[in-house]
């Protein structure tokens, strides 16, 4: 059980630990741009400092990719270990004219700090590396062993650290690992997380004309790609808005009735979501409520679509092409390679006469169930408990965090999920913010899952 | 017929004629967007200018949008009087990383001048105004009266010139109207053009979510405006091709056989224009021709498409919005009007629920069908065969020039077509371009036409 003082000292310290996350927000990791690499470094080396300033000894080790930061304080022999895993980078922040304040200026407003990064997840790692400096400031060592690797290429699927973890087996091996990079069920109930969804991302280009073309001059002669794309996205869903993709839900784990049970007792506010969203219809699969819809069904949703003339006015062009990035988010048991393949054998297989189509694969990985049962998950419900003055509830999620599958295939480990964010921070949207009481809250459970962690 | 010393004055100084081009060429005259405004007034001060020393008398004047200018020499009392039309503005150059030379820097390559508007229109209009000068030149007085009208809008439909022309009939009247804005059949084929496509040209807006959201997270509870903006699209199109808009063929005049028998007979070369395209396989409605089509037929295209994230890599959004340029080239005999309304009232009939719809009309305007017959055809065919050393063919062209239907409405006339551009010029392409060949006899033709037309 965590020491009182611990938590007074917590409390005591609130307003110094914004402020430390604030400098941390303002570096724009973003891994999806290769313009941003020296940034992305200089924030490895910013969490390293840290790590290293808490009496953790590590490194940032190269990959073919973003940089790992890797760093651990294990001083004793008889007491678990605990893996802390977060991500540095973060997603892009466009559009940004849509930013109230900008990105990577961190904003405080009502109770609120606003930046890219904010929830997902600079601010979520952050109460952990907050919760090891108050302990050690109050008992002067921890109480069981702890491990953190933060890698720098979560936003874009994690490509390099699958091989970083199998060349750090030994180094990596714990008896918890816990990831807080998701959300509370809702703003006044925290939750563990048992589920989360799989993806498949993918990039479709169709090419026509080798120029842009004067529509008077060549309409009624060559296939226009914008047509063709459009009709070859209209053919991915069926009138109902399933997906038409052949043997696409070959396989999926359909819910059991215990869960859909559980999944109706939450109170999931459909009218509350609508407001969030600022739709005036839900829309998804039939036979699903919202909430199994948004956690336990597959989906599919075009991310991006480009071609010809989008500026001001009109411009009477036949684009030479048009593209567009989709992605699917996936379910148990489906995996991740097999999905990729059937996307890309449909769209082959409806690419019409006059146009020439490519597909690019970015990053997938498959979706993750994990034991509600597990050793940990006892001890992660009553630090939840004491952090946030209430027991969490069971959720599956919809995003993905791909290293939860890397640990389950390589560590043998699954991973406690433990979100702090609330379900409309705006992680990957603009505007994204972290409420500062779960900050301060999360600091809390943080540091009390390491003494119910501890023998 | 015209002295054979002003055609030895053309060719004498066809060198000359090319570098005044240049200068014209140089102004970046876009006019849809409004950051060009300080260009397009540069260029119709420029047009003024050169008028001005070719001793017309007019002025510049003001409208609701860009300025138009009009200049006229007209020293006869009893010679007819031509009107020459020509618009100073030009496309956008979009996308810009596909011109081998920057669009308003133009470069003479291998024959040919390349920049923005060196076929659509400068060049063109520039014919008339060289000819002008050699005729003056050698002879001190034009043979018939010239009025000049050169608007700054045709690229974005000509919204305001109706009202002007309305303003000023009695200036603009003429025995001949002509215009230059089209090409020849083929790079060997002077041709005058009897037909011309209208246009209907709107924007499609899909408003979804109030923000970008992330695509895990909410993925199966919310419509996509991209997925939805692709189903729209689809659905304009029949699987043949065909448009699918009810009532949209209505009234379409079917090309009569006579009219079908010579365009067979042209030498139109399929497997050149599909090299030229650089597709595999020419599309469009079935049952009809390839060159039917682009001239004769209605076509649908979009023109432009966006929406959610188009840089590098990879973001799991499912974006706020998405929207679509779509324009319409119409045939004799529909109506500009009523075809954006039954695209509108299609539009509104399949938005499905979940998102909004918003829908912007941008220009507009009616096929034109001019008469064979009319007085000038016969001098304008025996110009072109001075100019160019080879009589005309009849066509109809796909494009649309608005002002025509303007000045039959207006100023009760038919207007002589004819284009001296080639059909592969690039009009709103990147690396739009115009033979130097093209241009010089562009300019004896316009100096034999006045001779023509003069009693």
């Amino acid at each position: 059980m965590i020491p009182q003082q611990i938590l007074q000292q917590i409390d005591n310290n609130r307003q110094r630990y914004v402020e430390e996350l604030l400098t941390y927000l303002h570096i724009p990791s973003i891994s999806t741009y290769s313009g941003n690499a020296g940034d992305i470094r200089r924030t490895a080396e910013w969490v390293f400092n840290h790590l290293k300033r808490l009496g953790f000894q590590g490194g940032i080790e190269e990959t073919d990719g973003h940089p790992v930061v890797y760093a651990g304080r294990c001083p004793h022999k008889h007491q678990p270990t605990i893996l802390i895993y977060g991500h540095y980078d973060v997603q892009p922040p466009e559009p940004l004219d849509e930013w109230v304040t900008p990105p990577f200026e961190p904003s405080i407003r009502s109770g609120y700090v606003y930046a890219r990064g904010a929830t997902d997840q600079k601010g979520q790692l952050m109460t952990y590396l907050k919760a090891v400096e108050a302990i050690l400031a109050v008992a002067n060592e921890l109480p069981i062993n702890v491990k953190v690797l933060v890698e720098g290429e979560e936003e874009i699927g994690s490509p390099n650290l699958g091989a970083f973890i199998r060349k750090h087996v030994a180094e990596l091996s714990a008896d918890e690992i816990v990831v807080s990079d998701g959300s509370q069920f809702d703003a006044n109930t925290p939750a563990i997380t048992y589920g989360l969804r799989g993806l498949s991302y993918l990039q479709v280009d169709v090419h026509g004309p080798r120029v842009d073309l004067h529509s008077g001059s060549f309409g009624g002669l060559a296939a226009n790609p914008i047509q063709v794309l459009a009709e070859m996205l209209a053919k991915l869903k069926h009138p109902d808005g399933t997906i038409a993709i052949p043997g696409f839900y070959d396989g999926v784990l359909e819910l059991e009735s215990w869960e859909r049970q559980e999944m109706a007792s939450l109170a999931y506010d459909d009218g509350a979501v609508k407001d969030y969203l600022g739709v005036n219809e839900l829309i998804g699969e039939p036979g699903y409520t919202p909430l199994e819809r948004k956690s336990a069904r597959p989906t599919l949703d075009v991310n991006g679509i480009w071609g010809g003339f989008s500026g001001e006015g009109a411009k009477t062009v036949i684009p030479a092409r048009a593209g567009a990035k989709v992605s699917m988010r996936l379910v148990p048991n489906q995996k991740a390679e097999r999905i990729s393949r059937l996307f890309k054998d449909f769209i082959q297989a409806i690419t019409p006469p006059g146009v020439k189509v490519s597909i690019q694969e970015f990053h997938s990985n498959d979706p993750v169930l994990v034991s509600r049962d597990q050793a940990g998950v006892q001890a992660a419900a009553r630090a939840i408990e004491i952090g946030f003055g209430k027991a969490p509830v069971f959720i599956r999620e919809g995003g993905s965090i791909p290293v939860v599958s890397l640990f389950k295939e390589i560590l043998g480990r699954d991973t406690l999920l433990l979100g702090w964010g609330c379900p409309d921070d705006g992680a990957h949207s603009p505007n994204e913010r972290l409420r500062l009481e779960d900050y301060h809250r999360g600091i809390r459970a943080a540091a009390a899952l390491m003494y119910e962690l501890a023998r």
